[in-house]
């Protein structure tokens, strides 16, 4: 039997253009003389439709679309995902479903049984989980399906009382299919990779995954679709972060031919990942938004250097515009060292200094603030002014606003709302500063990008005189390691002194994120690189008491 | 069997408080000599605890404040809401648990088997649903112990596949109990009243349901816990939207005695009933984050008008500060108007011209935008100056900014992110525009409080000559019926106008509320009154294509 696997960038909400997109596939499939093709979980809409789900209008849509697919499946088996209705009248109005269809006909629709309600996920929230299990049967050779998390439940994280897999393995599968959409994080791959292994071995037959790729909002999807033989040796992997078509043959003996065996990772570390993950990320937020250009305030920091680069690399330069705002706190390398990167990078740019709005906010101020010292509001100030001339572009000329905060200051809350806090879309917001500086320093491997001196300074918001990121917090490779112990690893305090870190820093630092929940809840939607990232994976409650922690 | 209702307002993670409230309560039962004091869903905790559930350092001190309350039952059975642990290593971690707490030890958990997954509910997130049913014998009485969703499940709506009490009614229960946390919603009364109504009649017992009370973010609870009488007749509901403890005597007959009924309804139409959630929203938004003082932009209009009135019934007029930000296209009666307001109130205010700081932004972005008309960026950047200054004052002083946005506003994209958008809390953002009007008039009912000015003008938002809503608007009588036929009623464009609205009019509001995910992601948490409610209950995507509606 020959098998394709169509590895796509689908569009939320977007049917038609899924389906045409699935149609291309389908007909491509064809010439080559595919058996059957296999398109990822619910291609039909794009993955995650979130509330979408609960609109009639929508779901028509999807079923029709599946409908339309029939006409193709004269001489080939077409393996898609699709919502499909629950006609029980008991649960769920919806299953999360994987439809067969073959000879003109919908010939079987399979449902999923384990339905991720954690992090990212929310899918009981839409669908009733299936509570029997099917074979499917094409051309005469028996094919377990199964969707995503059905082949999760394995190893030591069993979050679900039963293995759909348990019960299909009975009926003898010549081999698995698991239809995904898998969202990247950079540790995912392992774990993917693991499970799939894990799933090969225990049931003892080869498994066809096949992933989505592309980005919708925070979720950023890696494809990476994956072929392994029933030893769980993984002989064919698909591109990462780009469309791939591909096709296999598996003979009666699950014996899978294949040419060379391809791994197809042109990503082999955490910070080459990271990037081309955020690239995509960009690039598809504004694509399926219909929106072309990018504005960013540059400061001479790494942080707003290294957001520039990616948002070049995922519209180009001719779409992003940066805007340089120093202040009187502002020092002079900190514009040579934007001025020197846009020219690098060959981006449009102007300066405006803010001291003149700054300045009158000051003098408006004053009969109020006038026995009060410099604090903190006046830093916040000047950030809200800078976001305010940004906006201004945006609005005048139609640019998005991108922001430029990593996931350090995030956590801890150092930054201003509705100032440096601004922007459509959060690139770096799940990066952790030192992360940044290593992909500064990725992005000048072959030649110096960003300017060195942007690298190498201490950081500083440069919001008085002589600041410097350190005098509020830790310096970062602490802050950092306590940060991701804590958000990544949901260690406690205990747990984190117990590994060597200072009581009282390790307090400090966890109180800082507690107490800044309100200043998250209003942030830019951030793309999401790690597997806990601020956003909808993350639901900690604004007015409650931390104290416990303590 | 003498009975204990304890109604009463949980702080969420503030464990040893919530203990401390407890215990008070069993106190004062015992004094009474109460056989059974019952408290609401997760009580221990306060309700919801969100992600903080996923913290072991959280379940912890829940489990060790549960085995504290076993000293103080010797006498008394107590029923209480906490999560527990699911030891059979398969599934979900925890279980949403009632404990049975008698005779100086935890007799008997029972745990939850519905787990509400829908708007802004997320269970199934955190908790394994019960798979098997158990009853409690209390002093030698079967009683069926439930936990809110438990006794959801009747009716038209099922949305899970079985009911608990059809199992638990075999053991011949001389009554229901049901613990919940069931939030307010203006319509929720009814619904609530029906469904346990429909239980006692379905199962032919009376049944005992405690809620919570008080606000948590978002969610406003009423309280008005029910006692029904085996034909389904309320006999008796405790306070609305404060702490209540009363206590019923039941016989073997399972007749209960009470001395005379009482349907303690102090507010018994919608604008009485949101006007009281609000208030009590904003006291607990402020008490249980330990702030004090509120701060905002009065602007002469009526949207906030009615959230200074609330803001001041919640704080204390001497804790809410409002600052008048004419510009030059304001009109005196607008100020007038707002002067007016805080006399009235009692309420210190400041005037504050945006004029400088305003032409200090169009000087510096003159040499920009020269060529340029005035368009919608300079209508964002007078709200956003405005904005900046509310926020300098929040940041010196440490006042809380509240937002003035009303639901028709927030729906069809008609504020200004980082602008008007701004606050910590936004009060009315869930009512619409009619219905802050209505509010208006009922705040207004005794004496004039919010000038007729106010009330009967034009909406405008004064940022250009001469402006209207209506330039660019429906007008709100239009608005706010299709808005609520698309958000809260689910309806599509043929459905709506099948109803007798304008096609094109219909189109237009729909495709404006969906274009403004992206701004309603980075909105205040809004207070919660009706059942759909913008924030966490409604999960739109903001990168798709929602073509499918039109």
């Amino acid at each position: 039997m020959k098998i394709a696997l169509a590895q796509q960038n689908f569009h939320v909400g977007n049917i038609e253009f899924n389906k045409q997109k699935i149609i291309q596939s389908i007909i491509k499939a064809q010439n080559a003389e595919v058996d059957l093709i296999v398109f990822s979980e619910l291609a039909i809409c794009g993955y995650p439709p979130k509330d979408l789900l609960l609109h009639d209008s929508f779901i028509t849509k999807c079923l029709l679309a599946v409908e339309d697919l029939k006409e193709y499946s004269k001489n080939i088996g077409i393996i898609i995902g699709a919502p499909s209705v629950n006609k029980t009248g008991k649960g769920k109005k919806l299953y999360n479903s994987a439809y067969y269809i073959y000879e003109n006909k919908i010939q079987k629709i399979i449902n999923k049984s384990l339905l991720p309600t954690y992090d990212v996920f929310d899918e009981y929230r839409y669908f009733e989980p299936a509570k029997e299990t099917d074979i499917i049967v094409h051309k005469n050779t028996n094919i377990a399906l199964t969707i995503c998390e059905d082949i999760w439940n394995v190893d030591k994280n069993l979050i679900y009382q039963y293995n759909p897999l348990d019960d299909l393995s009975l009926k003898q599968p010549l081999f698995v299919i698991n239809i995904a959409a898998s969202p990247f994080s950079y540790n995912q791959r392992d774990e993917r990779e693991n499970i799939i292994r894990t799933n090969c071995e225990k049931y003892n037959t080869p498994l066809f995954y096949v992933n989505q790729i592309g980005a919708n909002t925070e979720l950023i999807f890696d494809g990476e679709s994956i072929v392994a033989n029933k030893e769980g040796k993984i002989v064919c992997k698909l591109n990462s972060f780009e469309e791939d078509f591909r096709t296999f043959i598996i003979d009666n003996n699950a014996t899978i031919n294949i040419e060379k065996e391809d791994k197809g990772e042109q990503f082999n570390n955490k910070i080459s990942l990271i990037t081309e993950a955020l690239v995509l990320g960009i690039k598809d937020y504004f694509g399926k938004s219909h929106l072309k250009r990018a504005i960013l305030g540059l400061s001479g920091g790494i942080d707003s250097a290294v957001t520039l680069v990616l948002a070049v690399k995922a519209l180009g330069n001719e779409n992003v515009k940066a805007i340089l705002l120093p202040s009187a706190f502002s020092s002079d390398h900190s514009v040579n060292d934007a001025v020197a990167l846009c020219e690098t990078m060959k981006v449009d740019y102007e300066t405006i200094n803010i001291e003149q709005p700054f300045q009158s906010f000051m003098n408006i101020l004053d009969p109020y603030f006038a026995n009060k010292p410099f604090d903190i509001t006046e830093e916040n100030m000047q950030a809200r002014v800078r976001a305010l001339i940004l906006m201004s572009f945006s609005n005048k000329f139609g640019y998005i606003l991108l922001n430029t905060s990593n996931k350090s200051e995030v956590a801890v809350g150092y930054g201003t709302l509705y100032g440096d806090m601004c922007g459509g879309l959060s690139v770096i917001g799940d990066v952790y500063k030192q992360d940044v500086c290593k992909m500064a320093e990725y992005i000048n491997k072959d030649k110096e990008i960003i300017p060195i001196n942007t690298i190498i300074k201490p950081p500083s918001a440069e919001l008085r005189p002589d600041q410097k990121d350190s005098d509020s917090l830790p310096e970062y490779d602490i802050l950092d390691k306590i940060l991701f112990k804590y958000i990544e690893e949901n260690k406690n305090i205990k747990q984190i002194t117990d590994e060597g870190f200072d009581e009282n820093i390790v307090k400090k630092v966890i109180r800082l994120v507690n107490i800044n929940e309100h200043k998250r809840h209003q942030a830019a939607p951030i793309l999401r690189v790690s597997h806990k990232a601020f956003g909808s994976g993350r639901c900690m409650p604004i007015v409650a008491d931390y104290n416990f922690f303590y």
